[in-house]
């Protein structure tokens, strides 16, 4: 693209770096900004500069948050003997959306990936061990997605704490509540059907 | 959405009143930003600020331009007496990329759209037609969206200037090279056979 603005031009470049923003809706984007008023720029680039300077990391945890101990991890009404590892931020949401787990999180930031160049130790894995260890925890749940790289991270992680004699638990995979049979692939289904569960329990569920 | 951070929280919403950017996409991005080293923030944010606090735009064509008047204008190599007039920057960049308009333009920066509460006042306008006034201008070519607010905008602006009796275009509408006769739509075959041209004419420019 030929920019008549070396302003313009290195703006809609920084803007592209973002993931699945590419120059088309970068110029776009920026387009929009020179559009309104001076103010939204100042908001936007403000808030993402105070977010990346200023922003702290539950040293529990490892949550996005304000304060060194995150909202969760100081909530005395939580029961913090169970912990439900994930893969980030997000997923954290995700499950405190439905509110069925009244336990805390452990954040890994990640999963263990060779082909990124993600080793174990860039992981928030040792503080979690270091937890177990404590003796402090009951149950582990592993929430991370169910792919390679999310069993790899999961079976990493069992290794070190099996000893503990800990219980430790991963998440159900199945058919997803609503679905039809027919169009579920092979390995979920035939997981859901290794993995039955007793119908009253199911009915008590919905 | 639920944030565990109100700095985090006010960087989504931020990023989320940009077009196409929903809070999703949003959390994504900014999230992205997070895990990046501190200077990608820096270079982000900076070159939007700089770029909204100093752009300027051309004083002739109301091109973005870093300097009073844009290379387009400046260039005497260009004819200057072709007057393309288009909606906004992209599309002097779609034209410039055709590498076939060796004349000079001016952006409108929007079209007429009452429904939009943008009226000729708005627009780039009366700029146009005093250049076109003061004599100095053979052909004006209308280069807007085919859509009702681009007609009502060319007819606007050839209104204003019929009297001057300058030469005024309009780009050719019909079949987009390559594409099938079957799949057009109804208006736009019926306007290609309309406004049809020299067979001559169609080799030539091949």
């Amino acid at each position: 693209m030929d920019f008549s603005s070396k302003l313009l031009e290195s703006a809609v470049n920084e803007m592209s770096q973002l993931p699945g923003i590419g120059k088309r809706t970068a110029l776009r984007l920026v387009l929009h900004l020179l559009k309104q008023p001076k103010e939204q720029t100042e908001f936007l680039t403000n808030a993402l500069q105070k977010m990346r300077e200023d922003i702290k990391f539950c040293e529990s945890c490892h949550n996005i948050s304000d304060v060194a101990i995150c909202e969760i991890c100081a909530n005395p009404n939580r029961n913090h003997h169970i912990i439900c590892v994930v893969e980030d931020i997000r997923d954290v949401m995700a499950i405190e959306n439905t509110g069925q787990f009244r336990g805390i999180y452990h954040v890994l930031g990640g999963k263990i990936s060779p082909i990124d160049g993600i080793g174990p130790s860039q992981l928030n894995i040792s503080s979690l061990v270091e937890k177990v260890k404590l003796g402090n925890v009951q149950e582990i749940i592993f929430a991370l997605s169910s792919t390679m790289e999310g069993d790899t991270t999961n079976f990493y992680i069992y290794k070190q704490i099996k000893d503990t004699g800990i219980i430790t638990s991963s998440i159900a995979r199945g058919i997803s509540v609503g679905d039809e049979l027919e169009y579920a692939d092979e390995v979920t289904l035939g997981r859901s059907i290794i993995n039955r569960i007793p119908f009253e329990n199911s009915i008590k569920n919905n």
